[in-house]
Order: structure tokens, then sequence, then C-alpha cells
């Protein structure tokens, strides 16, 4: 047995890049993960933000994770409908430890079957999807569910990240790491949520996603 | 002339990622903006998390940028010491509107002779090496002196990010990206800063650096 622990994002073009990368850098840091970015090919894939990363795994090359991991963005709705990475996600998640997601990630769980009968996090934007799959929608930042754990939109990827990273390796290397990626968060504007931004930045961003999408 | 933005991180191996991708994220809403993630050569970054991002251009080929920004990382100390790579920051600083960094990115710039005379951010660890570069190092999240705006450690990148949007759009655009993010963050744990975390995560943390630079 390797002590190597896999922790595995599934990413695909237009991925909200940060919906990965933010939890990835939190979980880099637990001792003896290996982060693996996994796609259908590996073809560098395009991210939502400009720029492309590059799969260390495709869906045929990639070992049994420990951790499997989605990310949401508006290019999620085709892979929702692959049934071949949809078979590939099953399978990895039926054998994880934990089968987790960050922001929308959760709706690609739940097409391939991972979230029936359990409660998620979504982001806010999409949360009231999350039944189509059978899934109970929290509003919280961090939702955990037997061995299911997700995060909320984008940025809450690292809180989410944090909590992982407790979980495998204990709360206080979870405190390590936050203290070396010193997050002690501080933002200049107090409009994260639809409750504190108000209707009409919320509408603004329901029709940015509907321009997206 | 062009209505595009560009906005540029340099990137190189061992770069901790989420001090570009972070920002990148917010960023990459405003309107007009197009990210460029810029390294020495073309050939796929690997970055302090175990995966790669793709270059968008190379040092010969990067047009003048509007922002340009250092992120930190423990692969930082060779760039710092690369006249070719130092002359073409210093060259893409003088001509930019914004010269930025996170984390222990303002090391580079200072390398580079672009905070000559500034107040700057950087990680808690590093911040006491400013003044070797005629800096003056300041212990806020984000900075700002005249042109120069800097983030502290790691995840000060996203506060930074909207900072700088609401430079470059407004403060109105800036909180509908805080929204389209939902970034309102719930750390798990209460350990961001030396002060909060203690004197042994404190040590550990610069025993993690040591070890790995």
């Amino acid at each position: 047995m390797s002590d190597t622990l896999h922790i595995g994002f599934f990413i695909y073009p237009g991925v909200t890049q940060l919906d990965a990368t933010g939890p990835a850098q939190v979980l880099s840091l637990v001792p003896g993960a290996q982060i693996h970015m996994i796609a259908k090919t590996l073809d560098p894939v395009p991210t939502d933000a400009g720029f492309s990363i590059l799969p260390t795994d495709d869906i045929h090359t990639c070992p049994q994770l420990d951790v499997l991991c989605l990310p949401g963005g508006t290019g999620q709705v085709p892979v929702m409908g692959d049934g071949e990475v949809l078979a590939f996600l099953k399978r990895q998640g039926d054998g994880a430890r934990y089968v987790t997601s960050v922001c929308s990630g959760s709706l690609i769980l739940g097409a391939a079957g991972l979230l029936q009968g359990y409660r998620s996090a979504c982001h806010w934007a999409f949360r009231d999807m999350l039944p189509m799959f059978g899934a109970t929608p929290v509003a919280d930042r961090v939702v955990q569910d037997r061995n299911r754990i997700s995060g909320g939109g984008v940025t809450a990827g690292i809180d989410f990240g944090l909590t992982l990273a407790a979980e495998l390796a204990g709360e206080d290397k979870a405190r390590e790491i936050q203290l070396l990626i010193e997050y002690a968060p501080a933002p200049p504007f107090d409009a994260g949520r639809p409750e504190t931004a108000g209707p009409e930045l919320e509408a603004r961003v329901r029709d940015h996603f509907a321009a997206a999408i």
C-alpha cells in the first residue's frame, strides 16, 4: 500500500479554474498528497480565465483517487451529458474516500449519480437545480454529509479545502496550511452573497451566467 | 488603440499558483480584460501544486501590458538572478499602468528595480526582505502606493484582485465580480496570521519555507 494520497480534480474546457486551483493549493500541502488534474484527454484544457492547464492524467490513466473533486464552470453542460466521462466519475466516486465538489461542480456529481440522497452545497445561482439529481441543497459555504463534502461558489473552494485538509490530516495541520497561505481574508467590499449585494447585482450576475451558458 | 486590457502574470517553475490564479479569476471578469500567463519560454510551467500551466506568451512575444503582476513562490530565487527576465520585467513595468504583486512576488519586482522608494506588501514570512530593494514593508493585506498595488501572502491575491478590479472598472463592477465568485469567506479556523496562529505554527511554516528554498 502506498502512502500517497491521490487528490484529483476533473477539469474540462470552460472550467472555472479557481474552483480547482484554490483547493488544489490548500490540499497540495497535506502530507503525502499528490494533486491530479484529470481531463478527458491529455490535451491542454482552456479554462474560463484565458489560460490553459495541462492535465496530469486522462480518464484512462488516472489511478483510483482517494479524493474526487468536481469544479464547476460554464463549460460543464456538455460534461453532464458525456456518458464516458460520467461513467469514469461514477467509478472513481464509488471507490474514493471522499467525493467532493466546488461551486456548480456538485451538479456534475449529481449527473454522475453520486449525490442521490445527499445534502450538498452549490453556487447560489444554481443551487435550486440540485433536487433534479436527488440531492438536497444547503445554503452553507461548506457542507458535509457522510463522505460527501462540497463548497459553495468559486472562492468557497478555499474554505472547503481547509475543511477537507483537517479531515485528512487533522486540524493542527490545516491551521498550519492556513497560516502558510496567509488566509485571513479581508474583502474590500461586502457583496459576496445575494443577501448583501442586493437585487440589482444579483440580476446582473444571473444575466452574465445566462449569456455564458 | 485597442480596448483590450492586457493583464499579465509572470510565472516560473515553482510558482505558488494560487498567487496568480486567484487574481486571474477576478481580473478575467473585468470588461475588456485579456489574461496573459507569461513565462521565459512557451514550455509548460510546473507550479508548486503538482500541475502545470501553459504560458500564453513568452518574454519575446508578450505585448506591452496594462497590468504587470508578479506572483511569488519557492521557485522565485533563480528568477531574481536572471538578467534577461529582470530586464523584461523592468521594461514592462516602466510601460504598464499598474505594477503589482502577490505574496513574495514583490521581492521579484524589487530585484527588477521596480520598487525603489515604494511601500509594498509581501508574505508575512518574507516581508522584512523588502528594504534590500529600497522598498518599505507594510503589514496590510493590500497596499497601494501610486501605481504600485501589492497583496500579502497567497490568498491575499483575491482581495488584491478585487481592489485592482475597482481601480480598473469601478467599485460597482468589482462588487458584481465579488458576488459572481461568491466571495464571502468563512475560514473554518482562525490561523491566517502569525498573531492568531501562535509561535509554534509560525515556526513550523518558517521551517517549511527554509526546507523548500
